[in-house]
């Protein structure tokens, strides 16, 4: 497997500037007293699609060569990779296909068809969605697009972080959720262009594989459990794990209750629609001062699609 | 009665620039293609204290002469206003005392709390409020600082617009809610910066009198009828209403279900937090498409303080 560096975030970066947002970076000088740092949001809620996910899928789609393109491109995703490469396709004009569960949020479904991808649909038992995938593949010829372990993907996310410390070169401190691993493994390459920066993953301590898999330096399978950020519960694969094993300086886990307030406060104090996974990070900074105190610290707000009609604290 | 003009808002952007946010100017391409309009909203909701007020609160503040200063400032509002002299007077460092309902959100009166300023209780009764607002005056020779009709308080908000038109030059239309009309009078005086730009007030057609007021050249009371932007439940003065009267294009109304759709899909596709007097103008794009099909539209989006808690739609 091939493992993308600095080099491929920076080429990243170029090639996807035409079909992303540079999002704003935002500060609040509220949550900085709470928390007793200098705190540098970055809103990939207001990116296209909602999430920094349409930085991945843009760059896989843009970087396969024109013969492989036109044969499509496939995923399986409930959430925002399924958004992200029906845009990006959308976008090249090639057909896109999403598998995706029956039971995925119907503002996602709709989504997903009004970028004009087709939609496969498959039960959320993984085995079920990975061979309904796989004959995907066989009768199109269509290049697999991974949520999380693919070489452009974890290129592409990392422009996020790339951007944020362009704007904010003296960061002490960047905070990534992690679920499959492809912003975090990006984040961390991004974060080559800062030495004195130290990337660490946060991940809902329901659901840490991902920190047990970088304490015992393996990959374990993820957990079943539930978790308010369910965009989080994948697992790290064999291009993401090896970047943030030598990378990345911990993973630290939040509870769920945490992530509820601080997606929570991050409404009512900044007024930025964030979903929960993009609230993990922020739970960090409450769960564990002691990490960040004094210091200037960077979070991915991940993204802000949300169900409105189901808000956590309701 | 001294009545502002545009030099005004030009003063007043001058006096309060270091004490408030220069907003960040949205665009939504899925807003514009449902209106069929290229639409320029200004994210007040990210202003100090949450809403534009703080600009009017602000150059009200400064522009006090030392001497009267010194006395301190006084003022009636279960909402924004209260929070925005509460900030400005604790910048000043000078004393503040707000007159509120004792009913009025535990997070406002917190707020107003943080921000240094005593606060007087009195009932929602328009008459005991103004007695006890009087009662602060004699006792202290603080200066009444009016939530709308006041000279510096226009100047201030008009600022919004003035940003918004110097990073948007090219706009036909600028849509402001209209309450006590300080918003909608300030837009009106920095609009003059682009001659070709009509400002048209939104009201809620529930409690249509400035509406009403517009159409008939005289100053309608209030309505009593509930609408869901309460912010929005007062009266024009002799203030802002001749400037209103002589400069702004139109009043339109909108319905209840048109501000909550409008508030809804703000939050959803947007991923910004407005509260409901901020949908108004956004209702107004849906509900009187005609005005605006083809054209370039400047909307202030005024504020963002909700009670998360208790959410419109749900």
């Amino acid at each position: 497997m091939a493992i993308p560096v600095l080099a491929d975030v920076l080429a990243a970066a170029q090639r996807i500037a035409p079909y992303i947002h540079r999002t704003p970076v935002f500060t609040s000088r509220i949550l900085d007293g709470m928390c007793g740092a200098t705190i540098f949001f970055k809103a990939e809620c207001f990116q296209k699609v909602g999430a920094f996910k349409a930085r991945g899928a843009c760059n896989a789609v843009f970087a396969l060569p024109e013969a492989q393109a036109a044969r499509g491109v496939a995923t399986h995703s409930s959430g925002n990779h399924a958004q992200a490469v029906a845009y990006a396709a959308g976008l090249r004009g090639i057909p896109a296909t999403v598998v995706m569960p029956e039971d995925a949020p119907p503002v996602k479904i709709a989504a997903v068809r009004d970028y004009g991808a087709r939609i496969v649909w498959a039960g959320a038992d993984p085995l079920a969605r990975e061979r309904a995938v796989e004959r995907v593949l066989a009768e199109t010829g269509a290049i697999f697009i991974h949520p999380s372990n693919d070489f452009h993907v974890i290129a592409g996310q990392g422009t996020a972080a790339l951007e944020l410390l362009a704007d904010v070169p003296d960061l002490d401190v960047l905070l990534a959720p992690v679920g499959g691993g492809g912003l975090l493994a990006g984040t961390a390459l991004a974060a080559e262009t800062a030495p004195q920066v130290r990337v660490i993953g946060v991940e809902p301590a329901a659901v840490d594989d991902a920190a047990r898999s970088f304490r015992d330096g393996r990959i374990y399978p993820p957990t079943d459990a539930p978790t308010v950020a369910d965009g989080l519960r994948t697992f790290l694969g064999n291009v993401t794990f090896p970047i943030i094993r030598t990378r990345v300086s911990d993973i630290v886990t939040v509870t769920e209750a945490g992530i509820i307030a601080a997606m929570r406060l991050v409404w009512e104090r900044m007024k930025i629609v964030i979903e929960p996974s993009a609230a993990v990070p922020v739970a960090a900074l409450f769960e564990h001062p002691d990490l960040w105190r004094g210091r200037r610290v960077g979070v991915i707000l991940s993204g802000g699609n949300v169900d409105l009609a189901r808000l956590p604290w309701v």
